[in-house]
């Protein structure tokens, strides 16, 4: 009945969405409180308190046909207009509204880059351990996911791996800064390395390779670190942005995608992202939050919640033996598996009512990840499930 | 730089974008009250003012995480509660939240539909003319949209035609009641007929061929006429319901599609498209505009003020010597154009400010749409724009 890429999607689905509903299912068997659901990136910190009053403004203030109607397929005029000017002074740049289109989510985002850009069997490279969502983005298209493996002692780039994968079938590279799962923020100098390389290769081979940054984490970060502006490294680059954990608004499916002013065949581009949003059935980034965001750009969530509990849990594993890069952003921790069969660790956690995700499902097996993205309380109380779990495996 | 698909798309973008572009364009220059844009069915007449009160007791009453949150891909479980019970209560239906995905509008909703029943190469008809974007829907996932013209006397469809266009190949029809552009909608019995011959065609092929029923202008209907609910009808029936006409939101994206419990196929098919919703890039239908929707259910817009407009528009076109058949749905009118090159008719219109789109747009040539969503005043104000034109054809 179904399509043949749909039927092996249906039998592997999501493992991340599996564990979220796992959870639901746990919560009523045991209650809420005696279940520690790591699985999924839904942010537990408020959205700002603004945003509420900022809908009510717009709702008293512009007229219902104009704020819930249709738009350019790119956004209000006006939206993108704040948002390049927020852009320019933020970074030292000279966007206009023609850099953006604003998308349903850097998920759409990213659907409408690849729409634009793949014809069948190019490739698209990403680094690992990766957000598992990738490889359907990319098979979306009829693209293929090349898996550049990272140094998983620091979860760094590695650029000789990543020179030899790059082909003259290679598209785009997409890269996640601040990475999901690993939570490690690309530095300017491997940002600077990793355009070096990439400029060389079009050289090289005579192609186009566009680099994506898929940035919906920018804001969560720790540590006063910065997270490099890639336009300024290299031109032909496309942010994908979100303001799913920014201002933890998630569900309603809000962000931009910023195409760099001196991107090859810029004006071929972006018409093509237009319609690539029109016809894939977004038409457009949901109205009234295109309007909430533009009143909205220098709200921030209280990304001290966050930095707390990394803090509490990354100390506890350490404690208990755990081996943990540290990050430095988003809001996943990604330890080792005590041991290498992952999954195996995965339904062993479960046993504890600990939903934690398998590395495999991002690429990288022998590791785990958790989303810290959970109350201060619930971490605490899931201590001593870990405790157990530490002692099932002599740690 | 782009893709060969996303090529032959810019270099041929929508007609009817084009416009509302240009509509835009001429509106600076001659003043809005002087263009007569006829191009876009972008709603005039206002959402229900309830909207705004729903929205701020959502906002009020419920938690912000909650509401602007994650939830199943599938959408909000109470929501697909509320409005399976809606429809069961409407309809005398049967349905459970099983049978509802909340979708990004119609548009979201036929493109998760077809992303996940189409192989490559998979045959989808429609009827002339139809809504130029469902050929765009059906590449995005490598099928072939097939044709299958329809009396232009009564734009009803033509059974025998339909019969000799079905093939193994045939996965779906896509169905749309009201039709847009020509404002026809299809009676019981023509939609009997219709399922009649498909359930023929099934056995006789031993295929299961979907039908597709996009109806987005269900509730814009005039003179007391029923839109038949085709779940009763043809057991292997998806329906795109959205709410940008219905309740004049139509920038909010939101939506729904219905899966018949007595689909072959039921459970797979409805995993497979929670599944097209994430990985397309939607994610989830926006999540305040779900909660919005669920209060919603029985809200309504002013219908009575497009069939005013219908019929102010219908009557002096025909007082022209315009030949159109009389619309009983949607908000469009589809009369012949006074010669067969209809881009050309639509161009001399220009010259009067006055844009028509032609019907090759929609797979009808010798026709144009008029989409008379616009004030009863501009209306009237157009009518000596019309008058010009008629004298310029000597009609």
């Amino acid at each position: 009945m179904i399509s043949n890429k749909m039927k092996s999607l249906v039998s592997n689905s999501s493992i991340i969405r599996a564990m979220f509903e796992e959870g639901k299912r746990l919560s009523e068997i045991y209650g809420e409180e005696n279940v520690f659901d790591y699985s999924i990136g839904n942010p537990n910190v408020e959205p700002p308190e603004s945003i509420k009053k900022v809908i009510s403004e717009i709702l008293d203030e512009e007229k219902p046909n104009y704020v819930h109607g249709y738009m350019n397929n790119a956004g209000y005029e006006d939206v993108r207009d704040d948002i390049s000017a927020f852009l320019n002074k933020k970074h030292d740049l000279d966007l206009s509204r023609n850099n953006i289109v604003m998308t349903c989510g850097a998920a759409g985002g990213l659907n409408i880059i690849l729409k634009s850009i793949l014809n069948p069997d190019d490739e698209v490279i990403t680094f690992a351990p990766y957000f598992g969502e990738y490889k359907n983005y990319v098979q979306n298209f009829n693209g293929k996911l090349v898996i550049s493996p990272t140094d998983t002692e620091t979860f760094e780039p590695d650029l000789k791996t990543l020179s030899s994968v790059i082909t003259s079938k290679t598209k785009a590279l997409i890269l996640n800064n601040p990475n999901n799962p690993t939570g490690v923020v690309y530095s300017k100098e491997v940002i600077q390395a990793l355009a070096n390389l990439l400029s060389e290769k079009q050289k090289e081979l005579n192609t186009t390779i566009y680099l994506i940054s898929d940035e919906p984490y920018r804001e969560i970060v720790y540590d006063n670190i910065e997270v490099p502006c890639l336009l300024k490294y290299y031109p032909n680059t496309f942010i994908g942005y979100s303001y799913s954990k920014s201002l933890s608004l998630p569900g309603e499916r809000i962000g931009y995608v910023v195409i760099n002013t001196s991107m090859d065949g810029f004006d071929e581009v972006t018409s093509a992202l237009n319609i690539a949003n029109r016809i894939l059935g977004f038409v457009n980034a949901p109205s009234l939050f295109q309007r909430v965001i533009a009143k909205s750009l220098d709200a921030e969530v209280d990304v001290s919640i966050y930095e707390k509990n990394r803090d509490l849990l990354y100390n506890h594993l350490i404690s208990l033996g755990f081996t943990c890069v540290k990050p430095q952003g988003a809001f996943y921790l990604f330890p080792k598996s005590p041991i290498e069969d992952d999954v195996k660790f995965c339904a062993d956690a479960k046993q504890f009512n600990l939903l934690l995700v398998p590395g495999s499902a991002f690429g990288c097996p022998g590791h785990v990840r958790l989303a810290y993205c959970i109350s201060y309380e619930k971490i605490k109380n899931s201590f001593p499930a870990f405790d157990k779990l530490a002692v099932l495996y002599n740690l």
